[in-house]
């Protein structure tokens, strides 16, 4: 059992709080029995701690455990994953322009995965992908997609055989008259200003979601209507 | 220009960061330029408050103005606002059981308005409408919409010529065959729980959400998802 916070192995884990540590060790930590458990079945998990004694599990005292995690919450178990590096491009694409907050990142992979979105790309100015926030409201569904990573229009002028959408508050095409491909991405702009103005240039065909009034929505909501109608 | 953190309007002011306050007072603030401007167009604005001399502001030092506020961002300017008493019932009411995070509730809020959904019926066991995250998710949609609040089977069990849907993970009705009726109620439950099981006992017909597998999506996702469908 491990009950000195400044034991070594307990400092590896704190580094992996931090961004660009996760980035130069390729791992990243996962909080709670439930994701530990989804680590587990998709192959990554390299580890694994309780602060109950527990078969295959290395011991903490809750005091290591609360300084490692990140919740206000009591977490009994975390694990250490490993990226993976699965890169193909499936036949529905989402592409991730400047999306800032953790929660709608992670919301976006759950819905993502529910409706077939299995490669998402996330551009350059998006938020760090295996910060703890993102893990948590993905709820698991970061183990079951593609990622890729760079800026995001090389991307979309590479994209050959898919047929691309903006998204737009107002103008474009009601997201009930868009015309279903085989091979489709959907570009999914910033909370607040939306898509950068290099991608805005490219002049996409823009869907747009009817409401009642000129409202925006959240982008995750948005992002989820999209998905499930294109599915 | 108010400078002391212990000035009297200050303290009345922090102490609205605090549901029983609020509920005693019935008033809570709003933070950032964008909802003040919200809440005076709505004319439910009180007072308001600024770090800059502006015109029927008052003036609090930036330290004061941070001691308030809750955000980590500094924020310019904020306001007291009154809460309403509009209570209508209109031909679409979203019904939460148990709502729990700030940021999903005033998402919902947010997707309810601009899908035409403009009775929320908000649960005992629900988070607090004006709690600060709330109304910062619900960016201004809280000003919008019509609020009755108490224990969701005794509303059900009164609501007459409504047609209300349950939802559920995967038994029901898929939201694509769903009839659509002049006056719809749908009840959306709690994040990890779902729906109350004194509610689950009513067996209304319950709309699921289909997918390309067993997953769940986020409530704020599904609830505004059959929002958009039915609106």
């Amino acid at each position: 059992m491990i009950t000195s916070v400044e034991n070594s192995k307990v400092k590896e884990i704190s580094k992996l709080k931090l961004a660009k540590y996760r980035k130069s060790e390729q791992k990243f930590i996962v909080e709670g029995s439930h994701l530990v458990e989804e680590a587990h079945n998709a192959n990554v998990l390299l580890e694994a701690f309780s602060i109950e004694e527990k078969q295959g599990y290395t011991t903490l005292s809750p005091v290591v455990m609360k300084k490692i995690c990140n919740t206000d919450t009591v977490v009994k178990e975390i694990g250490i994953c490993k990226m993976e590096n699965k890169t193909n491009l499936c036949s529905r694409i989402l592409i991730l322009d400047g999306i800032q907050d953790p929660g709608n990142m992670g919301t976006l992979m759950r819905s993502a995965n529910a409706f077939g979105f299995k490669t998402l790309f996330i551009g350059n100015g998006c938020v760090d992908i295996y910060n703890d926030k993102v893990i948590r409201s993905s709820q698991g569904a970061i183990f079951k997609l593609n990622f890729l990573f760079g800026n995001v229009l090389e991307f979309l002028l590479n994209l050959k055989d898919y047929k691309i959408y903006g998204t737009n508050v107002v103008r474009g095409i009601s997201l009930d008259k868009v015309k279903r491909f085989n091979k489709m991405a959907i570009v999914l702009g910033n909370e607040g200003n939306g898509i950068s103005k290099e991608v805005e240039e490219l002049s996409l065909d823009n869907i747009y979601i009817s409401m009642e009034n000129t409202e925006s929505l959240n982008v995750a909501v948005a992002g989820s209507i999209i998905m499930y109608e294109l599915k």
